[in-house]
């Protein structure tokens, strides 16, 4: 039985075998760069399980494979440009290495290419799937306005930052498996299902980011802790820390709510005491929980899938992948 | 039988009836505004009109006029951020009036909206439709590329800058006529014969807009004469200048290079001075010339078009009003 690693292998020989570059060369050198930087390749990696879990085959949706990462890496290059983020995957960004106009048309082409993918991938479903997509890329373009409006306020409830990083993040991996899942001929419900089950796991996701930031190790996580703090980001741990602080502990509430609205010259002091406002309201726990919830919704509906059970292996690795995290 | 002016009141009204506005405000509202601002909807009334030349009715492509002129102006808040705009129709541009992000975002969610609105709009034909419509936003991309190289580079060639405003320009002129066409189930022949006429049209156009900026009527154009020597931008009467300029009067031409090579603190100076450079080459009639050798193009392509020659007499009007601005 193939495995998660089976099919990311494939998606991998799919990107080493397309060219990317063309003429002008100032357009599609950024597109190379990027589609060849790497990353996780997740979203196309689950087209194409989806697709297999419905008797397709990887042959017939290469070009959607390619079409759905294309299309996230072109939302990268925007909103790294947009969130002033000079790194990504350890590398400069578009915006940094070439410069701002550069990271708009580039990605506006990018965007375009993914279209050039999905039309060119054949199949009886292909308007559904092609309205699934388009679909998903407004409610991403949605979820990044919320971000960005969160941002400026202070009022952001547990429930619409759940909302903004479904928007933001989730319906991507659940479009991605709805569409490999039509292009097999996929019912409906079943379709559905799938997507549903991308849903809890691409919030399980982000709520686990949001967890790493604060309790990563940095040496395999790759990354500082202690960003979002830094940034002022009302993630899920600082929402859900001010929910509990703003019934055990009015104080701790005003200061986590001073700090978030503050950008000390002493931003470790800050982080410090952020942490230690986290460790006494217990979040480490509470974040797990939190993750834990989604997961359990993402395997109830993998469980209620109607296909054979040994195909559903890579999606089951993939979940307890998130479980391992944690550990 | 319907006129150009028919077609453009029956795109008025569909554009009066649609809703733009939903949640997040801070997304759609600048897209409401960009696309209540008017303009001269010609790209959805080509549109229109190509549908009707082979027996479509309005109602039919109703979604497609939308989702045409809703890409166009997601390229004009890209465009205008990037080049740095502050006004288009005489209002503040998007990244002017909100800020740059507004404009990525806005922009990118308004190619979403286009594409959500061809995928609405059924038809036999459908598939050959988006896949113009795609290779055509491509090449829009590759155009504003090119644009923007070229400003950096001195050795530009007349055919260079051709092939440049044909992908920025005409392509979506032609690419709106066969789409139309497409709709109402013109054979392919016909629906590329008319995307021929659209890409002469295009770059008639082109070239009266560079006209415009020497040689225009500001109470008329709207515009203050000679912006693009202001901005060193390289234009036909530019290229074609320096060409005639480079057979029979070297200083000229050196003198014409020397000036789209600076930003002197008079530029009135300058324009006067380009103006008369311009004069003694004889440049007015050169590009009425270029002018009339396209619309010629164009109406021969309208010519061996295989409709009802009454059905023709808005494409005509439209070419004719061409003609008529250079009196």
């Amino acid at each position: 039985m193939k495995t998660y690693n089976d099919y990311l292998s494939e998606v991998e020989q799919i990107f080493a075998d397309e060219k990317f570059l063309a003429e002008p060369r100032g357009l599609y050198e950024p597109i190379d760069y990027t589609l060849r930087l790497g990353g996780k390749r997740i979203r196309p990696t689950l087209l194409l399980i989806a697709n297999a879990l419905f008797g397709g085959d990887t042959a017939s949706v290469r070009h959607a494979a390619l079409g759905i990462e294309t299309f996230h890496n072109f939302t990268l290059l925007h909103d790294d440009l947009m969130d002033r983020s000079p790194l990504r995957r350890g590398q400069p960004t578009v915006y940094t290495r070439w410069n701002d106009n550069t990271a708009i048309l580039s990605g506006d082409t990018m965007y375009a290419l993914a279209w050039r993918y999905f039309l060119r991938q054949p199949s009886p479903r292909m308007h559904e799937a092609l309205q699934c997509f388009n679909e998903t890329a407004i409610e991403v373009c949605e979820g990044q306005q919320y971000d960005m409006d969160f941002e400026r306020r202070d009022d952001v409830t547990i429930d619409q930052y759940m909302m903004m990083i479904r928007k933001k993040t989730a319906v991507l991996l659940a479009g991605a498996l709805k569409i490999g899942a039509l292009y097999a001929g996929a019912a409906p419900l079943d379709a559905d299902t799938l997507y549903r089950f991308g849903i809890h796991l691409g919030l399980a996701f982000q709520l686990d980011d949001d967890r790493l930031d604060a309790y990563g190790d940095t040496s395999v996580f790759g990354k500082k802790t202690g960003q979002d703090i830094r940034d002022n980001k009302k993630t899920f741990l600082f929402l859900r820390a001010l929910e509990l602080a703003s019934r055990s502990n009015p104080d701790a509430a005003a200061r986590l709510r001073q700090l978030f609205a503050s950008r000390p010259a002493d931003e470790e002091q800050k982080v410090g005491e952020v942490l230690d406002i986290y460790r006494s309201l217990g979040m480490m726990a509470e974040v797990a929980q939190a993750i834990d919830a989604q997961n359990t919704l993402a395997l109830r509906a993998l469980d209620s899938l109607r296909v054979d059970d040994a195909l559903k292996l890579p999606l089951r690795q993939l979940t307890e992948s998130l479980m391992g995290r944690k550990k």
